[in-house]
């Protein structure tokens, strides 16, 4: 008899205790995710017009620098909106998990494709960030001249718009501690 | 007395089952440590062993390129030597997971840790590749010319240690996905 007396007191807690500290966690993932749409739409958008034409031109060439030149600030923009996509499309599991915190399945499908993201974005930011590295400071032996001094304000777009994606980087971060928590609290308490 | 039974059902099936099936989970994930280690421990020594010097020279300059005027060169080294060594020292953590497959904490310590490692090898690897296609195709609007014509042995040099840090990623994801593998079925188990 002791021991489905103590059955019974681990369903009680399983029911009680989680619900009400899994909420907590729950509606800071909810704010982390729209804090990441803002980081990630920001960023694309800041990309994506990122564009300087320079007052000067000869008869055949017309100086003008544009996102679309390079194929890192390119994949930096798809990337981007990718996540911030998936961020907005992740929102309603988020609500459910505020209001059903038992649920596992969801939690631990939402912590791998965090996971990916992850891997994705930081991907596409740090390829950009290595070609803004280059543009400010250029590379001796390669030949490869500094550009920020032509194209002041395509550097200044293209390192601000780093700034949002650096961030949404640790929104996830963030997110995928919050659901081990989570998930490791449900553990606890159904054992 | 209904419920102790199943309560002593689920403790034998929490012995049994999880252990062979978690076994084979482990091994595997002992292999891909040791993938991981020569993946990343190829990838530091190739490219920072990567260095070519051109056969004219002019009395004030002398032609070379070395993995050490990139400053997303050299990061990839560190990050590949920091990832290496992770890889070692979670050796003996998989080797006791084989032993005892019902471990929980260290398992969901290791999926943290594989995350973080993931992260810092992408941003390292994908900076690299981005300088590497730049030095294959150069920037028109910024009047970067491509230097692997020039410096033919030292790109080939940095795109081949490209292949073992990629590969060290897929390793990673994996070895996150078995561990997460591993952990529900343990709950399965035990719930």
């Amino acid at each position: 008899m002791m021991k489905s007396e103590r059955l019974e007191e681990g369903n009680a807690s399983k029911v009680s205790v989680p619900s009400s500290s899994n909420k907590g966690i729950s509606v800071m993932d909810l704010i982390l995710r729209l804090v990441g749409i803002a980081g990630t739409l920001g960023a694309a958008i800041a990309m994506g017009t990122n564009e300087q034409t320079l007052p000067f031109f000869t008869r055949f060439v017309r100086f003008d620098a544009q996102y679309d030149d390079f194929r890192s600030f390119r994949l930096f923009v798809i990337v981007n909106a990718i996540v911030c996509a998936y961020f907005f499309l992740t929102i309603p599991l988020s609500v459910v998990h505020i209001m059903r915190s038992a649920a596992r399945g969801t939690r631990r499908l939402l912590i791998i494709l965090d996971t990916v993201m992850l891997a994705l974005l930081t991907a596409g930011a740090s390829a950009a960030a290595s070609i803004v590295y280059l543009a400010h400071n250029g590379n001796n032996s390669t030949n490869w001249l500094p550009v920020c001094q032509q194209y002041g304000d395509f550097c200044q777009g293209a390192s601000g718009s780093l700034i949002g994606s650096f961030g949404a980087i640790v929104v996830l971060i963030l997110a995928i501690l919050l659901g081990a928590i989570a998930l490791s609290r449900q553990l606890k308490h159904r054992l």
